[in-house]
């Protein structure tokens, strides 16, 4: 989950029970073949799909005797704002990594995700594949030569997301942004960032709540997004320390303190939603600290 | 020191050995009387002065029974970046703050001392006076209701200051900035400023190094300092973790790792500056962990 309101375009953070699942299986044959994708029409070829084009980057700088077969189980709908193709630009290159014997750090295959978000999105991004990797929140510093950082995650602290069954394509969400913003919003964005980054080494909750404040992206992308106001509102009158718009929409993210709260911003949210008449679904995740991991090896 | 780069108007720390030093006593007479001014030639009326001010401030929230009398002994000099009318507001409130038996945190001292900063500036800001009363460095989330966070300083982080004794006015640095940035640089900023905040909390020299970048302010305020290109050179190619303008200029900042390599930046620093021929002073301070203290009561 990407951005994290006052975090535009370098904080993400790792969900938990959301995602994709991939079966990656070696191959005589050399190079990388997509082999079957559920839950969701997208391309086989691998210079076509994200997850191919990940794992090709990583081939190219570690040219491997044999190939890889990629069968990809779609958890995380694309245009949901849920980091749909990081999942599977991520899983392509942590499995084979895996598979190579680990040529790579986790932090050394974001570059190579990246690529796989470069034919999502048109821009090679690190802010979703980040946290896939390393898990809990990351800041990207710098993506062009990619300096990412992990940061701590407060044990506590659960994440409700509601994903509204519409697509909104990251670039109709882009293209809502002005090219050029007020000093003075940038000025308290970038106040809240590092407050938020403060509260997560303290385990400040009431910080991270404060700071969990977007005034110069948020005013713009609301407008695409069906019950903004309702959703920001239920979660905050049942307790959610903050709420904004997950990736760039339309999920709506809030974060809590503790499970139950999570679980009472859930309902809140779901309530308000219920008039709209568009499918949703409602997940409750802690914070993931570790991030893409293997469920079984043969 | 406020602003440190990429902290624009929401971060600050407190230097060591430059400050003001003021005595203050309490006197029959009700209210608050500037006795002497050393140093620099500034209104004596409390009214018309920021130390008067702040303390008039406090005492309308706290009256008191007795007056105060205020000498200034002026160390900084106004218009010198390195934050001359915090020192003085900040000065006033703490002292008179003591005399009355501490009513006040340092942290609610703030609010009173911001009254200065606004005589002196217009607006009443905190990112200067808050690392004066709490020390260390310091965040302003927010100046409105001012919500200011305090930040490790790690141990070895040293700052060089360079202070050339020209002045700059804070209303003249102001003007040459745009009201409006490119949303792609602020994007920047924030990523340096959450990834410089995350490096003081880790201790990651290199981290705070590497952040130290302002792709907004400086661009624009560099103009105004003599010299400000061969002094970021000197400060680098001697071996600083980074520089920037301290404040609004016209003072130079680097933060170096040791005295030792603080000591060889101003060396660097001072050679190149030499051949502007304008007058000078270079201090070399660790972070003031503790902030204003008191040097002697009777």
């Amino acid at each position: 989950m990407a951005n994290v309101s006052c975090g535009f375009d370098v904080l993400g953070f790792c969900l938990d029970p959301i995602g994709d699942e991939m079966i990656i299986r070696k191959t005589a044959e050399k190079g990388i073949r997509i082999t079957k994708i559920e839950g969701q029409d997208l391309p086989l070829e691998a210079h076509n799909n994200v997850a191919g084009v990940a794992g090709l980057a990583l081939l190219e700088a570690h040219p491997s005797a044999f190939g890889f077969e990629i069968e990809i189980i779609k958890g995380i709908k694309a245009g949901s704002g849920i980091g749909s193709s990081a999942a599977s630009s991520a899983g392509a290159v942590f499995g084979i990594n895996e598979l190579l014997g680990r040529p790579f750090t986790r932090g050394e295959l974001i570059q190579f995700a990246m690529k796989g978000e470069e034919l999502a999105s048109g821009t090679p991004h690190a802010d979703n594949v980040a946290p896939v990797l390393l898990g809990g929140f990351t800041l990207v510093r710098c993506s062009k030569e990619p300096d990412v950082i992990g940061l701590p995650s407060p044990s506590e602290l659960y994440a409700t997301v509601l994903h509204p069954k519409i697509e909104l394509k990251t670039s109709d969400a882009r293209a809502v942004l002005k090219k050029n913003i007020m000093l003075e919003k940038a000025i308290q964005q970038w106040g809240n960032l590092a407050a938020l980054v403060s509260g997560l080494y303290t385990n400040d909750y009431d910080l991270i709540g404060r700071s969990l404040v977007d005034v110069v992206i948020e005013p713009h992308r609301s407008a695409l997004i069906p019950g903004f106001q309702e959703l920001k509102k239920a979660a905050t009158d049942s307790g959610a320390l903050g709420s904004g718009i997950s990736g760039s929409g339309p999920s709506m993210f809030a974060l809590s303190r503790g499970e139950a709260a999570a679980i009472r911003v859930g309902e809140s949210m779901r309530q308000a939603f219920l008039k709209y008449n568009i499918e949703f679904e409602l997940h409750i995740s802690k914070i993931n600290p570790k991030g893409i991991h293997i469920i079984s090896s043969k």
